[in-house]
């Protein structure tokens, strides 16, 4: 990978593991990290504003940046569709800038494929049984939706041994210090050293 | 690697780079980090204990471990010899403790060649000026001496490709800090989790 060009971070995680809040934290907290914005068919809800929280186009179009191979990675989720466009991502990385995805399994198989050498990072529950326990304390959802949910946490992380990185989010706090040392770990590879870092000649 | 195996972390660094305060302060905060008692030939100073600063062994024992492939790495430094028993090593790893070595750029071609999967941490000062400047304010050693050990700074700063981290010590608690990310990044990598860390099964 040639000097100044910035970090990828890929983070899964099953849902109810904390990732949204975490990435969130993330990124508010560090300002070489970036979050893409993503191209979504579905429609803006109220105070979305376009460009900033997605680029929202039609399925049409979402169809033919798929044809021609423009997202990194993109889904089908409750009949919409949402992806990261190829151009925005390599754009933000050749710029030395540090993207944070935070997508799917499947969305991280895509990513990896492009062969854009990322630090890919599975975020977990401490356990099945704490994972339920949120699950339900959320009082949100039916126990149907609670059983659907449990099943895909449990694979998701048959998926882990893709990943790089594993972080247990037990308490908060923990699990955010453990994810920014991933992060900085990264940037202090030999060779990913971005210019002007006062690198030793 | 097997689970439940401990981490290697091999240090090196330039004389006058901070190395030897760095590593003291991390071993010191770091219950699951080892610093492994060395084996040499030189005469026991007062205070040092056989066993806890080093294991004081003769020249010919010395050898004859060298012959026998007993030590993980071995140097000669102004005319002592000073050895990191092999079977210490990979006790403490196989025991899952992590191990830290502060040792010098020869040293580390020798653990790298035991395909004992260590990462590798090279600590740089911010520039040369920059290490100029501290060895001097030592005032301890001629300016015979300082010219060498900068000759020598020059020739170790050339192997950084051989290293998988790279910390500039121009702050020392951010240099500290970037040390501790790097390690804690090193235990969350996928596979190395040791056993009863609560992964989701």
């Amino acid at each position: 990978m040639p000097k100044g060009r910035g970090n990828l971070f890929v983070v899964s995680a099953p849902s109810g593991a904390g990732k949204t809040t975490l990435c969130r934290e993330l990124v508010m907290n560090d300002h070489r990290l970036r979050h893409l914005v993503s191209h979504t068919t579905r429609q803006p809800r109220p105070g979305e504003v376009d460009g900033r929280d997605y680029t929202f186009i039609d399925e049409a179009a979402f169809r033919r940046m798929v044809d021609e191979d423009r997202f990194a990675e993109w889904a089908q989720v409750h009949g919409n569709y949402y992806g990261t466009a190829l151009d925005r991502l390599t754009g933000a990385l050749e710029a030395g800038d540090d993207v944070l995805m935070d997508i799917d399994v499947q969305g991280a198989r895509q990513i990896r494929k492009r062969d854009l050498d990322g630090v890919f990072i599975f975020i977990a529950p401490p356990s099945m049984e704490e994972l339920e326990r949120r699950l339900r304390n959320r009082r949100s959802d039916s126990d149907d939706v609670i059983r659907r949910r449990l099943a895909k946490a449990r694979d998701e992380l048959s998926c882990l041994n893709e990943y790089d990185y594993l972080v247990l989010n037990d308490m908060f706090e923990q699990a955010l210090d453990e994810l920014r040392c991933i992060i900085m770990a990264a940037r202090l590879r030999v060779g990913y050293i971005p210019p002007g870092y006062g690198l030793v000649t």
